[in-house]
């Protein structure tokens, strides 16, 4: 999800002669840069203005880039080159709007004093109706200590809010969700998870968010039992949801049955742990998993995986491996298996390229990219939202995956992270499941 | 600003005979109901229908009501009656919004990964540019514990939410400002102030609301000194902004001069005592205070008032007075003093109704339902953010008052609330003083 993060559009003009585009296109390419899409500025009599939008690793390829398409002849000029992620983020990407509009002063008597006191008693005799007159039955609190933000680390919790309102951002536009990013001025498991039990009544569920493994694990769980509303890490469960989702897909196109294969797990930080349990959970019977850290190992082993000792006996024993390491090369050509299916997912660069996996004999191979968590925690809350659900399960999880696995193209790892209609399955998938739990709640307290 | 809570609209149907929508009118008025809006619905070949918005004390009256009209002869006849002022609370009255329109890959990866990975860091290399590239610079949180909500007491910070989403609202509406609502789930002024702190980095201001007295003080006071962003009381100073305001545009019709006459104030709560400090800050002289605690009494004492032991002994002293007790009827006719200015603000029922005053000889009287907050605090935290400033300044707040009562018209005590010119003057007034006390900052800093 991490891959060539600097982009910038580059305003082109070419003299209308075949073949400029594809030198400027050339350039760009030799330069290291990929190129997103091309828009058609102004087309003249005999030149077109294109926007050209570039994806590079390092500022300073723009740079080259720019002096290498300044280089090139044949009236081929660069006129711009603009940051519209920049643009994109001036002023923050979300705004609390209100849904009433206050023209008149019986507007304003009715949306606050005096109107609005009646609401508040209402909701003092009886607190459920708080869920139809306010926000609060639909407001989901983004919150993180700025620990783990993307891969850039610690880098404080300030400095990760655009991700936060990307997240909130996601929530309105797939979901309906309002957002609210909380950044936590602590670090300290403890002061965490007394904040957010402190400023819990105003939401129906939380979303921790680049929170650091391992503190991520106990503020989770801690959470999970202190509050009757849904808590998810975000980075541990989404991306694991996303993640199966990818290996359902990715064992059908290799014709392996997943459920009986042997999966490894290489990297058990917060996504490689949630990742194992995930697959657990979906019924793979035999889950491996490797790390540097024994602590890591050891909580596998907690929750029913075998941890192994070398990374290659994991990729000599398993049918099906998934890395998230952070360590780009860390899989060795040799050890590739003919047939097996390898999913490296760390970003920006993978373990291992997924051509020279698929080289090495590799049946399926892929890389991160498009491996994208916003799959996922949109339509999982929206689904517990709207059974009122007090948590989010295992099984809705799984739900969620299969959901997302069933919505892909043959071929593909997983579907269009933008499609709506993905995002209403997984919302249904996950609503079904969390209804039958409400279900049995009561009839367990009936009894 | 709390008076007759229950608002319900009452769709007529009265044949066109003249006098037959007098006959409707006198049947509300009396039940002991407010006539506000009449709108027509359906005018018919021999009829009318109009929806009427009447407010009563309580809910029992809606009924009488009913009754009432449905006895009218003449073939007048009620429809329905429906609460409009629940309908508007449905579903809440916020959403946080996103500002950016999703629709392509390219979208997402402009405000979502991977391009948000290089605002993050720009904002980890320049902490300031939080400013420019999220929406911190322009969100200010709405803090509160529930227990002093409106004139309802301590009914929880849940029951409180309403008013909390009114608040955002009129941020939204008057101030372009993303007002957060957070409900804190503790009455402890540690606990407080520590969760505050905590979340702290997400805002650039902090609004407390409805916090009881007096710990609402303490809980101001600490928050001031520790957080480096404006944190304000809004009924304490928000409050008193008005309050003040109003003040001046009465002794303007009584022709009083307020700096150099004796003012009390009677009831030293939360709102009374900042009514007392913002007389001072203003520059009147001699600001004399009743209460029936002396640990309010001594809190007045010591910012440089005069209490005084009756309200007897303060009607008697004092030119101008101002009360915000709570209790109806608190002062009694025979202690009013002929040429006296009266602001008896205490809702639903006013310490003394004004026209009992006028007639015991007041130059000028009214009570607290025109006096409303909201022409305070969206231009106060507007101004503030507009100026980037640390804090919120007593000259400050008496230039708020001082341009809301500028903007009242003669014989008026406050302008119309929603006005946005009035709401546009107190953020420029606001402005030019913190500005002037930021470029003092950097001046002491700078020898």
């Amino acid at each position: 999800m991490m891959s060539k993060q600097i982009i910038r559009t580059l305003m082109v003009e070419t003299p209308s002669i075949p073949g400029n585009l594809g030198k400027v296109a050339t350039t760009i390419g030799l330069t290291g840069g990929d190129i997103g899409e091309i828009q058609t500025v102004k087309v003249g009599p005999n030149y077109t203005i294109r926007n050209i939008t570039v994806q590079v690793d390092h500022e300073e390829q723009i740079e080259e880039l720019a002096d290498a398409l300044s280089r090139l002849d044949g009236g081929i000029r660069l006129h711009a080159v603009s940051d519209e992620v920049l643009h994109a983020h001036e002023g923050g990407k979300i705004h609390m709007k209100s849904k009433v509009d206050l023209q008149t002063l019986a507007d304003l008597r009715r949306v606050y004093t005096p109107g609005v006191a009646n609401v508040c008693r209402i909701i003092e005799k009886e607190p459920d109706k708080a869920k139809i007159y306010t926000s609060i039955g639909n407001s989901v609190a983004i919150v993180t200590d700025g620990t783990a933000i993307l891969g850039l680390g610690d880098i404080g919790p300030v400095a990760g809010m655009p991700v936060m309102e990307g997240k909130a951002v996601l929530f309105d536009q797939l979901a309906g969700i309002n957002g609210i990013p909380i950044l936590l001025n602590t670090k300290d498991p403890d002061e965490i998870v007394r904040t957010v039990m402190n400023i819990s009544p105003g939401y129906s569920g939380i979303l921790l968010e680049d929170i650091g493994s391992p503190h991520c694990f106990e503020v989770e769980e801690r959470l999970k039992k202190e509050l009757d509303i849904p808590v998810m890490h975000d980075d541990q469960h989404g991306t694991a949801v996303v993640t199966l989702a990818a290996t359902i897909s990715a064992c059908k196109s290799a014709g392996i049955d997943l459920k009986n294969a042997q999966v490894g797990q290489i990297g058990l930080g917060a996504a490689g742990l949630a990742i194992s349990r995930m697959l657990m959970a979906y019924g793979v019977k035999d889950v491996f998993g490797a790390d540097k850290s024994p602590d890591a190992k050891a909580r596998l082993a907690n929750y029913g995986g075998h941890p192994v000792d070398s990374i290659e006996m994991l990729m000599n024993t398993c049918d099906i491996v998934i890395a998230t390491t952070g360590v780009p090369g860390l899989i060795q050509k040799q050890w590739v298996r003919p047939g097996q299916v390898i999913l490296a997912l760390s970003n920006p660069k993978p373990e291992i390229e997924p051509e020279v996996a698929l080289q090495a004999g590799a049946a399926y191979a892929a890389d991160g990219r498009s491996v994208n968590n916003v799959l996922g925690f949109p339509g999982i809350f929206r689904g517990v939202l709207n059974a009122q659900s007090s948590e989010i399960t295992h099984p809705m999880l799984v739900a969620a995956a299969e959901t997302i696995a069933a919505c892909t193209k043959p071929g593909d790892l997983v579907p269009h992270p933008l499609d709506l209609n993905v995002h209403k399955m997984v919302t249904e998938a996950v609503e079904r499941v969390a209804v039958q739990v409400n279900r049995k709640a009561e009839y367990t307290c009936s009894i």
